[in-house]
């Protein structure tokens, strides 16, 4: 079972070097938010398709919505009921992929 | 470029089928919505590796939402400002792939 961020410190830690590659936190849902925005269909799609394989293999799904060259991902963990450690690491993975394309 | 569907009777009869398949018309934008429900993100997301593959080469891309097993799909035509007949086409493909899983 995931445990969520409580300690302030431990989110600080965390959440600081996110912040600075664009992800947000949406207070009322304890969830990160950030928008990419590509060069085509194919560099979005192509970006989604990594990020998924990633996402199965952590058994760690994003919400997330598409259209054209324009991706927008939600993460947070179900099972807690806001952020754990598993979407720090699925945020870094995705800001990763992001950077190579 | 295309054209808008605004013969009563074309949108009748190409709409017909689609309703039957699930396919709402979303009034106020002129759009096709669905929703699709899968036994596990891996059927989710390959069903939407195969829908992109088609929307490439159409030319014609989806607004969609995925999480987990779900997926949520709105069609429309940006150059037209509503429905063409290329939606009708890639919602027809996409209860093709649907049904396939």
């Amino acid at each position: 079972r995931n445990r969520r961020l409580k300690s302030v410190t431990q989110r600080e830690q965390f959440l600081l070097e996110l912040r600075a590659t664009g992800w947000m936190e949406v207070e009322d849902r304890d969830t990160l938010y950030k928008e990419l925005h590509f060069k085509t269909f194919n560099q979005a799609f192509g970006f989604m398709c990594r990020v998924a394989l990633q996402a199965q293999k952590m058994n760690h799904h994003p919400e997330w919505f598409n259209v054209y060259n324009k991706v927008q991902i939600t993460l947070s963990t179900h099972d807690c009921g806001g952020l754990s450690k598993k979407d720090i690491r699925l945020a870094k993975f995705i800001d990763k992929v992001a950077l190579s394309l």
